[in-house]
């Protein structure tokens, strides 16, 4: 139970900063320790409205808010941009390039990465959504394709680039279709001359018997009517078995072009993860200890999409952004009491305070565990908890600010385009950028 | 005199979709006519806040509209996002890559491109500012250097990555400068833990005796006085002789050591300007007819920035915006006119509304000819009359929110940084991106 060394605070080193390590971070606040937050990027990520940035609704600056900005009152804290290379957990060391930092306590809140079932080239013709620079690529490559079709004179190719396809019916899948479906048929609809943007082919594939594993199924019912009312086409038992240029295949025979393909199915644990040397599931996420430390390191901790859990004999890995939170907070509150000599807390323990997913305008499924309902009300609460989990308080106001307008008058103007950007010159490929 | 060729209406092209190319679409909404604009990106940009997106002040986005969104009511006018690469005027032509758009009339309002006095090698070292992925290039610059300097710890590399030079000492050079003393002494100021902010250098260079060329003495003195009080140095009679990753030479013999140059010196006409084989003066913009034709060519028209128009025996080509605006409407006007039968109008006269600039938080210069003042009140003016002249009403509304809360909180958090951007890896060379 380290409480100092050599008369110096603890140093606590938290990688990653989404939803895990930034409340892990802050429920250190008063702690007696020097934390240091390393990520890649210099901003946290309100992940859960980035299909909204991928289509058009908001910018990525208004569902961001730099690390530095978050912790500027946290004296303990200070932040590095950089890319962590590797772990030394005997040692207890961070490997970041040609550095390392050591740690008496470790948090590694990394995420995962989209998961192309061994198919990694895939990846340049469907892209996923993790980040700002994602959604900035598949709302570059929608743009285009519409740009293209204006201009476009046969009717075959303009066929195709005014079918979108997304793979995985997930959360994530179900809401930028159903944006994507408002973005053609609402959005754009008076502003091209040569298409008619009510052409547009939106087809939302899965694997499985039915979309939205993680819902009831009364519930994913309703979001699947309400998307097929707004235009989108829903395949299910729809594995997909081949992507390229020219669009995807299906259970091995079916042919679908399409100029835009979105990957949103599966996830996987990123490469970094082996070098923590612990047990995985399948998908290479580590297996925690009940108070979520890696086994056989008392001082080290995986928390959020990385970890996975045992309980009740079943495995508890759902990757929602609550989970991660809660499990920040409560790694943060341990390490403060064993750096004040106090008892470690209970097993960590998940409260469900619910699950919600929207299907565009107005219409969102809400699924708190006794209570269901699906429609309006569902989105005006999904509205308000989204607005109130956001970071910082400028983020609250733009977004609301935006949102309101959006629903107002159906604007999304969120739409630069320049010719930098690669997609002009290739098809299928396009690189991330931001 | 064309009224229709064939019972169809006569073509305009507008190539070029800035304050010039959407004033002249607009002017011709009630026009017998068919209206093609045609743009290398796909939105109009209001320029003179650029500065504000470079600085984190605001996002690209929120000074961006998309062309067909402004267009979206006016049935006679469609938009291609394309790239004019030559002009046939003899056969009165537009080539786009192996199009060949033909037309009744021409309107070119492509504009300029920074200047770099025959050193485009310069370019690779100093950024200009022209466009949105310019703004966001120069960002990234901006905050990779705090973010290099908080991890670095050689004190002679941590000066050279505070120090920030910008070369050209007109509005937007004046501009630029007092946003980012702002951004680096108030903004940033509790984020850093190694490095002190306030150590930041920002130094503003021009080749003339003093700053603000275009503006009376007085003025341009008080504006030179703000910058100082901002921690801004100003040098004047300063040539930039070379630019490299290391910094700048200056008169031949003076090294400063930065990690960021801006360019914002100069301008010339691109390229294309050639294409239209007429007269043009030192810096290659359009000598043109008072009717803004070009000469021997009654039905092409160049307006805005790339124009220049002999009044009075002198060159008058300001490169304002608020001529580019006032240039459109005249031609779309005359246009009007000829395919209605009706005779053309007087020659174009500028109606001189004044001038601003402004210098951070709070301060600006106005020249209205006979009323010249400065501070507050010409601050209020100046932000006034952006807001009014912002291209569309969703613009409006953001860019008030965030101007209402930057004023109020000082916060700027345009600040998204990821690590796929270039410079984590490369000193000095950035590549355009958005």
């Amino acid at each position: 139970m380290r409480i100092s060394v050599n008369g110096e605070a603890p140093r606590v080193i938290i990688v990653g900063a989404g939803f895990g390590g930034t409340h892990a971070a802050h429920a250190l606040r008063r702690a007696p320790v020097r934390v240091t937050v390393i990520d890649r990027t210099n901003h946290f990520v309100f992940s859960p409205l980035l299909y909204q940035v991928a289509t058009c609704g908001l910018s990525g600056d208004e569902i961001s808010a730099p690390i530095r900005f978050l912790l500027r009152g946290q004296q303990n804290a200070s932040v590095q941009m950089a890319e962590v290379t590797g772990f030394g957990l005997e040692k207890r060391e961070v490997v970041v390039g040609d550095r390392r930092l050591p740690y008496d306590y470790l948090i590694v809140a990394t995420g995962t990465r989209y998961n192309y079932f061994g198919h990694d080239e895939w990846q340049r013709f469907a892209p996923s959504l993790k980040s700002v620079a994602d959604a900035a690529r598949i709302r570059r490559g929608i743009l285009h394709a519409f740009e293209n079709a204006e201009m476009e004179t046969d009717r075959e190719r303009i066929r195709a680039l005014l079918t979108f396809v997304l793979v995985g019916a997930g959360p994530t899948g179900v809401e930028l279709a159903g944006a994507l479906a408002e973005l053609a048929r609402f959005t754009l609809r008076r502003e091209y001359r040569h298409i008619n943007t009510n052409n547009t082919r939106i087809i939302l594939l899965d694997a499985a018997a039915r979309i939205l594993p993680g819902f009831p199924q009364p519930l994913a019912e309703k979001a699947k009517a309400e998307l097929e009312r707004k235009g989108v086409q829903v395949i299910t038992s729809a594995s997909v078995t081949g992507i390229d240029a020219e669009g995807v295949t299906i259970n091995g025979h079916a042919q679908l072009a399409s100029g835009n393909i979105i990957w949103t199915a599966g996830i996987t644990a990123t490469p970094l993860a082996s070098a923590l040397d612990a047990p995985t599931d399948r998908l290479g996420r580590i297996k925690v200890m009940p108070d979520l430390s890696v086994p056989g390191r008392r001082e080290a901790f995986v928390i959020g999409d990385l970890m996975t859990l045992e309980r009740d004999g079943a495995a508890f890995s759902p990757g929602l952004a609550p989970v991660a939170m809660q499990q920040g907070a409560y790694v943060g509150d341990l390490i403060s009491r064993r750096v004040t000599g106090q008892s470690d807390p209970p097993p960590f323990r998940y409260r469900d305070k619910g699950k919600l997913a929207t299907v565009g305008r107005s219409f969102a499924v809400a699924d708190f565990g006794r209570f269901r309902f699906a429609g309006f009300i569902a989105w005006m609460l999904w509205w308000t908890v989204h607005i109130i989990y956001l970071a910082s308080l400028w983020n609250r106001f733009q977004v609301l600010a935006t949102w309101m307008w959006a629903y107002l008058t159906y604007q999304r103007s969120v739409r630069v385009l320049t010719p930098e950007s690669p997609d002009l010159q290739e098809t299928g490929g396009r690189a991330a950028k931001r």
